[in-house]
């Protein structure tokens, strides 16, 4: 992408350079920031609401390969990513520190490019970037990111507050990223294989955004205030709707009923999984990385919600003692197994 | 360190059992702290007052060498590092989080290791963890935090507030971080050469302490209140006195002449530079890593603070103009230069 381009080297600017022209731009959305980049700490005044903080790491080789993610979408979904955290406590996010390590491979055009990610993902969600660090790495390219968000004390939602007859709602639909994420891989090895071939993304840009450029559902939060819904527990979709299911169970002390057949799941996704014989229903498991939020609301909500095309009913809450199951589409009940994506054993 | 006890792979527990595994011990120290580890994102009640984010992140290889730190000391200065900022801002420290990346080299034992030495110093600090990431590296290890703070908006203090004519202070002593450095690559050095011989720290457990367990200085905030001082401008000393007097200078708009002899040196950090030929202004110059703190007060508060053993005062500011000047020991001026340590140019 950038072959073509000028190099600067990350030494000519050093690292007060870089951070200088990189934040040079910055301008800030928030009233809450009262004071951005360029001190020692960022200052934050939410006036009496309640502060959220969230943190994520993503590493070169790990959770991403930087043979076919584009570096402007890795800083947009970088910044997705943590934003998605904030909204499922139900708030809204103010403000990201972001840190970088980086090996000297990367020049200084090529960190402009993610910075370029991470602005927009900013302007999208009225972010402002209050601080961070840059530095180098050994090896690959490491970021950190922290999102600090706020809401009123009575509007957060935590993973423990469902309770025994709850219905359990998604909003969009789920297994897309994974898909997108084996058409990249196969893509990428035809090119490893035969380097003349132009990569077939024919059809498939949805399920290669759903990879690449992850939307956090900042829509959600105030579409259920609209509505009048206030969940009872909530979380986002980010190892796999299995693995959430059973955070919210756990957490909330009930069980959980999924209807495999309520499993919201697109079209090209569904396609695409079945051109890898993979079972649609596993994607949307195991799969991971939709960011879509998984929350619960109380029976007495539910015509509320029903005809709203955002959000899907895939299930109840059950007592504790039934388990957390999901009912295939022939009718057989049979336990979850959180399968998702684990960073520590992907590596081995 | 670990050699002699049970390994448990990393893999063996997976991210979510690693997460519990470390963090089923944290007690919530602070009343702001109203959700800690647990959810998507923490939450925090500051009650009005103004809330404090700084974030560092430390890399394998460029800030630490494995071969000679230890784990626990690793933990106990990344959280220090990050705490030190919140303390130049003259806020109080409340939580952090931590997110780390590792690569497979590294067992359970080692990563506990490493987060006692983090739960020690937020101990001292009385800070809670209140949220991180755990994820696998391709290799190396990398630790970034991000430290909360909270303070009254009237008693917060910036970088930019000097002006002409305040004194210029600075705690504690400099240099040592730099020298115990030096002396642990030196071991490090004859270590490889000559496995056999013992490392030669003896009567030098001042500089080893200064590099390897630095202290954020929690208590000088609290003291310059005691003693009804207001700093104009301050900052944290972590790249070298010279780059930190140019960010004060200037951030403030104005000049500076500091005086060579004013410049507090253990008089192990003096014996020890010798002994590597260096210079020991030099080493408090440049060196860094030492985390006092570097502050400006009022001419009139000269007084309150002359005669304190934490204190010394090593100049003053003058107009912008003037520019920002070393006055050596022989009394000629020279321009200061910020020769820090660059951990963008250490890797080439």
């Amino acid at each position: 992408m950038l072959e073509n381009s000028e190099r600067t080297e990350l030494s000519s600017l050093g690292e007060f350079g870089l951070i200088k022209h990189l934040t040079q731009f910055i301008e800030i959305k928030n009233e809450s920031t009262i004071k951005g980049v360029g001190d020692d700490a960022a200052v934050i005044d939410y006036k009496g609401n309640q502060t959220v903080i969230s943190t994520d790491m993503l590493v070169e080789g790990i959770h991403f390969d930087m043979a076919y993610v584009p570096l402007k979408h890795l800083g947009y979904k970088a910044v997705s990513v943590n934003l998605s955290d904030i909204y499922a406590m139900n708030a809204t996010p103010k403000q990201i520190t972001v840190s970088i390590a980086m090996s000297n491979r990367y020049s200084v055009e090529a960190i402009e490019e993610l910075y370029a990610g991470m602005f927009l993902a900013c302007e999208k969600h009225k972010v402002d970037i209050v601080g961070g660090d840059t530095t180098t790495n050994v090896s690959g390219l490491v970021i950190s990111i922290t999102a600090i968000g706020e809401a009123k004390s009575e509007d957060l939602v935590y993973r423990s507050g469902a309770s025994e007859g709850d219905l359990l709602c998604v909003s969009g639909d789920l297994g897309g990223a994974y898909v997108g994420l084996q058409l990249l891989e196969r893509e990428k090895k035809i090119f490893i294989e035969s380097p003349g071939v132009q990569p077939d993304f024919d059809g498939n840009d949805y399920i290669l955004e759903r990879q690449l450029k992850p939307e956090a559902r900042k829509d959600i939060p105030p579409l259920l205030k609209q509505l009048e819904v206030k969940p009872t527990s909530m979380i986002d979709i980010s190892d796999g709707l299995a693995s959430e299911i059973i955070h919210l169970s756990t957490q909330s002390k009930v069980g959980c009923n999924l209807y495999e057949d309520k499993i919201p799941i697109d079209p090209q996704t569904y396609t695409m999984a079945r051109e890898f014989n993979l079972d649609p229903t596993v994607c949307a498991l195991s799969g991971g990385e939709d960011y879509e939020l998984l929350f619960t609301i109380k029976q007495e909500d539910f015509l509320k919600i029903k005809a709203n095309p955002n959000i899907s009913i895939i299930g109840h809450m059950t007592d504790a003692k039934s388990g957390i199951n999901l009912i295939t589409k022939g009718g057989t009940s049979t336990p979850l197994k959180a399968q998702g994506w684990d960073a520590l054993l992907k590596n081995e």
